[in-house]
């Protein structure tokens, strides 16, 4: 069974919303769900500081397997107190919640990598692959501002759509991937955010 | 502020829910959300089959910026008609309700990009970084069998715990990194799980 055969270019400057590529409801795929995503950090106290002090994040579940420790991290609910945190953490590490709950980060730290050759952002070609986490925050200049008062780096503030903050390289144009002018509708969304660097990075 | 000066090893092989590593709540970053994460594909159509017809996601909408495209992805509420899907993409892809959604997936297509050098993943040594997307499903051997029935590369099956499986390689090993064997309380959590191969890696 494969709906996308083919699938045809999508019209430039068109935010194309629900689709009618979209194919019928599949019952095989009931109740699937995105539940984390993964990546390896090299020093656990500078993203965890990264990920709970700056963005917010709290852990549900940290795991020393012998050769790495795993940290899950989630976002708790907004207004609550310190033991309805630790209450929330304590339920959301329990497996049947746990698998029901999405938009969960895992650090996977291996014991001994702040030697290593370092992390890969899969943002520099020619090894292009992950991009990155997309956080929502009610205040975007204010998020940047604090950010920037902790030291982090900002790659591009808001209000920003220079052709070097968008995620392409000369390397790719060079290949002639990717070329061509970023449409203004594209560009409005895109001023909308800042994007940050990831303290391992 | 930072309440990670240090952070101390964990106890090998204990499950410890809720930590007392974690602070108490921040005012400043008071509804924070993880909302989506982004990676690079290369080929729509061998993308939008595995994520949409096998892992059971949808477009919410998509974006032709120009030199790009983005495809954004979320899981529907189960037992939904097509037409509550379709009703559930177009709300879902309004700013509002956009942001206070967790777990989507953007996939960012550079046009072109057929004809480079791939995708790194973030799993081959040196350039370790990304690691993988965790999807929750209902039953895993039924699901990992579907997977394997539409060709999609099994790299560890449920019940599996061998170190070759494990996110750790030889390159690590060499350098002193990542030693040891997986303690058992791990082992028991990483049986439960499969891992499978997105098609662009």
């Amino acid at each position: 069974m494969n709906n996308f055969q083919s699938v045809p270019a999508q019209q430039e400057g068109v935010f194309n919303a629900a689709p009618a590529l979209n194919p019928p409801p599949n019952l095989a795929t009931k109740d699937y769900k995105l539940n984390h995503l993964a990546i390896r950090i090299t020093d656990p106290a500078r993203s965890l500081h990264f990920y709970i002090d700056l963005l917010g994040m709290r852990i549900i579940f940290t795991m020393n397997a012998g050769p790495f420790t795993i940290y899950y991290l989630g976002h708790p609910p907004a207004s609550q107190s310190e033991e309805e945190i630790h209450d929330w953490a304590q339920r959301t590490s329990e497996i049947p919640t746990m698998t029901k709950t999405a938009g969960l980060l895992e650090l996977y730290h291996t014991h001994g990598a702040e030697s290593s050759a370092g992390i890969a952002t899969g943002n520099e070609p020619p090894s292009l692959g992950f991009s990155h986490l997309g956080f929502t925050v009610p205040d975007v200049p204010a998020a940047v501002e604090r950010l920037r008062e902790n030291g982090v780096r900002i790659l591009k503030d808001v209000g920003v759509c220079s052709r070097e903050t968008v995620p392409l390289s000369e390397w790719e144009a060079e290949r002639g991937i990717g070329r061509g002018e970023i449409h203004e509708n594209y560009a409005w969304f895109f001023e909308k955010f800042a994007m940050v660097a990831d303290p391992v990075s």
